[in-house]
């Protein structure tokens, strides 16, 4: 079934210990689209400017991503410039132009109202709030945040958490969500927010799903996906939404939401946030295919595997 | 088959969030005995001053360690204060005491002479070098290090890497052995300098095993265990040795070393860390049983566990 992502497009310049790049396609819905391309029809909703060109639009399209969401507005696109040169897991941002993402209304075409599930990528939650309100017909919406709308507008998120179904963030945001330093209480506070599961990514070391007893009609037990051990990261950029994108695309893919679905996308997570890292920007996602995707799948899974 | 630790025995002062002990049953060959205690016969070699009461050594007696190589020496306990007040996952370190361990001179017992496993603890180097050459007969050496040999003795700490099978440290120590910042990279270059497997611990993300090729006749590729996530971890000392206890203790027990044997080696050693940190010191390490540990050792394989 399809899914819908509402998220930034944007031009990336970025610098880490592999080297640098200048203005390449990047912005959570773009990672995201291409990361969920491989397992189901993906739909985009968010705004270029003027100097956005076709062929950046033609990857996502060669990759079977509806584009009529991406609205063209006046002005120039969301820009953003950061580096990861002394620290592999956390970006150093140098600059933020968020040009026509500053006004961004999310506009859903008409043809996307039968989407079945959704991704809220990370913008303001008013926004993401929204969207969640005029897509009333979803069966699962996701969603991503950051420290900026946990701290800056807790109220605005805590009314977008009541609408989500699964909250995907990182260890640090889980901590900050909750007011808790330990994990585990942590994680249980957030499901007392609005979310049935809380997928708690770990960067190099896997991620972590936690399910409110009874959600989904399945046992509360969390499960854990290992990440690849991997040799070169080149440029961490996306890995976080390319992993939200193997996830969700994933569930969406299956039509069906159990225990087995969820363990499997969390997999497919780690697979799509490793894929991501070993190239600058998303030239990996890009030129993937389901054979290589499913390769790497049965490695994760050798990694951990019992007999 | 038996097993044999060479170690330090001490008395803790610990500080945590959870409250706080003072002169508690301590020291790494304390907290791997008592773990492996619960897989295979152990036998331990240490020092202690007149000041250890027989009860402490009851304690270990108690689960049928074999304590004959524990040496009364004239003088003190070796005594470490520390606190984890701000950082569960690191200590800081209060006061060092060394007392008799400063002189330890390990001597092995002529009834453990034909002892087929090894666990150097984390001690000087040169110690681990003589105690390895001696005990000429084993199967298999694991070997525990720290940041004070790592960056104080590195000729000293090479030799004994030439000696040893497996060698189980953390991340910051894999790294700061190979002088190399990625994991992966950094294992590889490890692996050069002795080990044919090395167990790196990932503290509350679990433990990745990594395979020199061909080692114990097995495929190169690396596993991984998952650690359980944990309510409230009210003392983490002695978790890593709690670790390797349950690592080695279990390779002890099987007799054989092949790849399944090491990965089920790594979930108990997981299991045997995760209890060791729910009470202060050893007192969980005192008062499991092996169906405990075993009910344990499932909740992990299912966190991981793909059907």
């Amino acid at each position: 079934m399809s899914i819908l992502v509402v998220g930034s497009v944007a031009f990336d310049t970025v610098a880490t210990p592999a080297g640098r790049a200048e203005n390449i396609l990047g912005g959570a819905a773009t990672y995201f689209a291409l990361a969920a391309s491989y397992f189901t029809e993906v739909r985009v909703v968010a705004v270029v400017g003027e100097d956005f060109p076709a062929r950046h639009e033609d990857i996502l399209k060669n990759h079977g991503v509806d584009t009529r969401g991406i609205e063209r507005a006046k002005g120039k696109t969301f820009r953003w410039g950061g580096q990861y040169l002394d620290n592999l897991n956390e970006a150093k941002t140098d600059f933020t132009e968020l040009n026509v993402f500053e006004k961004f209304q999310p506009r859903i075409p008409k043809e996307y109202a039968d989407t079945k599930f959704l991704f809220l990528a990370n913008i303001d939650p008013t926004l993401q709030t929204a969207v969640r309100r005029e897509m009333n017909g979803v069966r699962l919406t996701g969603c991503d945040t950051m420290n900026f709308w946990i701290q800056g507008t807790p109220k605005e998120l805590a009314e977008t958490l009541k609408l989500v179904n699964v909250l995907l963030i990182n260890d640090t945001e889980v901590k900050m969500l909750a007011g808790e330093k330990n994990l585990l209480r942590a994680s249980r506070k957030v499901l007392t927010m609005g979310p049935q599961a809380l997928v708690i990514k770990h960067g190099e070391y896997g991620a972590t799903i936690f399910f409110r007893e009874g959600a989904f009609g399945i046992g509360k037990h969390p499960f854990r996906a290992p990440a690849l051990p991997i040799e070169e990261v080149k440029d961490p950029t996306g890995a976080g939404d390319s992993f939200a994108g193997g996830f969700m695309g994933y569930i969406a893919s299956q039509g069906e939401i159990n225990r087995e679905v969820l363990k499997r996308a969390l997999f497919y997570g780690g697979v799509m946030g490793s894929f991501a890292v070993e190239q600058f920007g998303t030239e990996r996602l890009q030129n993937l295919t389901r054979e290589e995707i499913d390769a790497r799948f049965q490695i994760f899974r050798e990694l951990t595997h019992l007999e």
